[in-house]
């Protein structure tokens, strides 16, 4: 089964809007081990469109086409569709009964341009849009299958999952099952050494991605039913977690390191309280990325200066003054210094430079130190992003630097918190 | 002149890595109204590569093609090209040297992979990579013109901008100059409605652009000399400024709100401090993006709770009990108490209900008071996102509305601040 996608739309051909549909269903695809051979973006040109589309149907037997399905006249994928099959147009009631209801919850009138939108082509399989008017369709014609999708990537994905991915399980003979292995502190390269043989395989699959100092691995199952295809699953997730370690995997299929750190404070019934100079608000805007965040965010301070770090944290002068402001000592005091102010379980804190010129010291551009405080005291790590990353990279890794941190003190409480990374130093500095 | 644009990579077809070069190559003929039909993605395959390209020299004169130009045996663009014209590699010597500079530069050996690297069709126009090995190329042939770009997004966009651009000079009939004007506070439907007839003038064209709240125009201007370009730009730039007013246009050409803040604030010798609720940091965050922001951001708080915004910012529990956490009195409140608090010039707050859910009050989501204070009294303002909006976007867009109270704040500083918008209370429930 090869399969190509189709994105319709002026706007994405002259590069006013980035094409992101395509990936999406790509991905999706390659999760069932359809190919996909050839993406094609054209705008609402009939003749065109026509040109395209012929092609595609000449090579692939699977052909997903986006946007085109508006309501105005340049919208032309549905009747390209049925000139070239030879089908009539008909109206679907479902699909008409959704635009009404949509329109009435607007508030709004109706035109006959709206209702055009309800018809599709005859015998063809019809997805409601749940969160729009046009509907999508499969139409499967003379051994190929053609499935329209809205243009908007919300109402498009949306469809995707709710009614492509059923209607799509009879062309991958079985049943498909995929998770994201979600995996902080180990790099691609590390990954892929310890991984190539699991990677290798065909079933399951073992796909790695690397996104922001961050790896995924997906791994798909195919089977005859979902719970054998689940089980392949948890098997192999079972060996990629005794090869990457327990605590290097944040999480399976979860959102993000802040939604984990969010998660296991409110299991733990602990809060947090951030203090940041270089990332400045990054750390603090990521935990609060979170709904419900506010039940384990204290506070946060993002103490850029020197002058601020001394008056709201306590951060003394002579510690600066001997160590400078990015060292282990001031990111102890800090974590000390917002966990005292905030009256939270636990203060976070980091301090560095995130370039793109260093602070005059000898210290990288990247380097970073994060603390950690409880009441038992105050645990401090070294980073060090690539010097040759931008700043808003260094930002981004340095605050998830210390969200992982934080996860990894989160694991294992009440226990005494252990990580070989730990800096130590003279105590009598950090008090 | 018709363009289109083909990228090659298994990566990009499989949906592992999202096309974006696509999208900034059409842009930039766009602006030089080339037009392009065409965009197609294709896998590091040499069979379905030929196809895809002969399909393009047919209908097409401008061609673009990115990747595929590595040093391993998947990378097939250059030999492709090459058959197709039947014309033989060479070596390009000054690729060849950069080629060696970078290996050495980086400690590594070099292979005879990397050297094939330096072969590019012959007669091209070679085009040298400043930030990686490939070169790229121009190859003229039939009246088809084929530009050879690396895969990379931030090689080809170098390269792009560095050479292929004045390279394209020959094809646009006189010099093209771009320039976008940016806008705050204005809707994309009212910009259009008070803008139509200017958009739809030819030379200079006026192109708009929706983003995260904002409106950019893009005003391009096609003429024999660079002056003259620049000068017909310069004179829809002030009918656009006179329709749109002086105050909406925050920037010509510049990075960000953030960036215009940052310099507006430098510009007159001024320091803030930021108190924030429902954005937790996204505000602090956006100003310290900005090279040198430490001169002028003196503290953040992200004081999420009530507790916080009462203990670091002396906001009043009576207040909090009367009007809730959400109003105008507290934003004034937190305003004033983080500029005392810091001793900056200027305390910006904002407090609001970024979603998904409201805050127990009948008050919708999507709301924020958005306060600043300087030693003369509290401004507020109050801020309404649509509510269907995601907590990303309106805590994004909550952000960007504070930013642009300070913006006009600083627009006028000294002169005292007026503003239609601003919410007039009774002064004893501020202090």
């Amino acid at each position: 089964m090869n399969a190509e996608i189709i994105c319709i739309g002026t706007e994405l051909v002259i590069g006013d809007v980035l094409n992101t549909s395509s990936q999406y269903i790509a991905r999706k695809l390659a999760q069932r081990g359809l190919n996909v051979f050839y993406h094609t973006m054209v705008g609402d040109n009939p003749g065109r469109m026509q040109q395209i589309f012929e092609t595609a149907v000449s090579r692939s037997n699977l052909i997903f086409i986006t946007g085109g399905l508006g309501p105005t006249q340049d919208d032309i994928t549905v009747q390209t569709v049925c000139d070239f099959f030879q089908l009539p147009l008909v109206e679907n009631t479902e699909s008409l009964e959704n635009i009404k209801a949509y329109f009435s919850r607007l508030g709004r009138e109706l035109t006959d341009n709206n209702l055009k939108q309800a018809l599709v082509p005859q015998g063809a399989t019809v997805f409601q849009n749940a969160l729009g008017t046009a509907p999508g369709c499969a139409v499967e014609h003379d051994g190929k299958t053609v499935i329209l999708l809205p243009g908007p990537p919300k109402e498009m994905q949306d469809m995707f999952d709710r009614s492509v991915e059923p209607f799509l399980e009879k062309y991958t003979d079985g049943i498909i099952r995929s998770h994201f292995v979600k995996i902080y502190g180990i790099g691609e390269a590390q990954v892929d050494a310890i991984m190539a043989d699991l990677e290798s395989g065909a079933n399951p699959s073992v796909a790695p991605y690397a996104k922001d100092g961050e790896m995924y691995l997906r791994v798909t199952a195919k089977a005859q039913d979902q719970q054998q295809a689940e089980q392949m699953c948890a098997c192999m997730i079972e060996k990629i977690r005794q090869r990457v370690g327990d605590q290097q995997i944040y999480g399976i299929d979860v959102e993000s390191l802040q939604q984990v750190v969010v998660d296991l404070l409110k299991d733990k019934g602990l809060t947090v309280a951030t203090a940041e100079s270089c990332t400045a608000g990054y750390i603090s805007k990521r935990i609060t990325e979170i709904p419900g965040s506010s039940a384990v965010f204290a506070m946060g301070v993002s103490t850029y200066s020197n002058a601020s770090k001394q008056k709201l944290l306590g951060v003394r002068a002579d510690t600066l003054q001997q160590f400078g402001a990015v060292s282990a000592q001031i990111a102890a005091q800090m974590a000390k210094g917002v966990r005292l102010l905030s009256g939270a379980d636990i203060g976070l804190s980091i301090t560095g430079i995130a370039g793109p010129d260093s602070d005059g010291s000898d210290k990288p551009v990247g380097l970073a130190y994060i603390g950690l405080s409880d009441r038992n005291g105050e645990y401090v790590i070294k980073s060090q992003k690539g010097g040759f990353r931008d700043r808003e990279y260094i930002r981004y890794t340095s605050a998830s630097e210390a969200l992982n941190l934080l996860r990894l003190y989160l694991l294992i409480f009440p226990q005494k918190f252990e990580n070989e990374k730990f800096i130590k130093f003279h105590e009598k500095t950090i008090e």
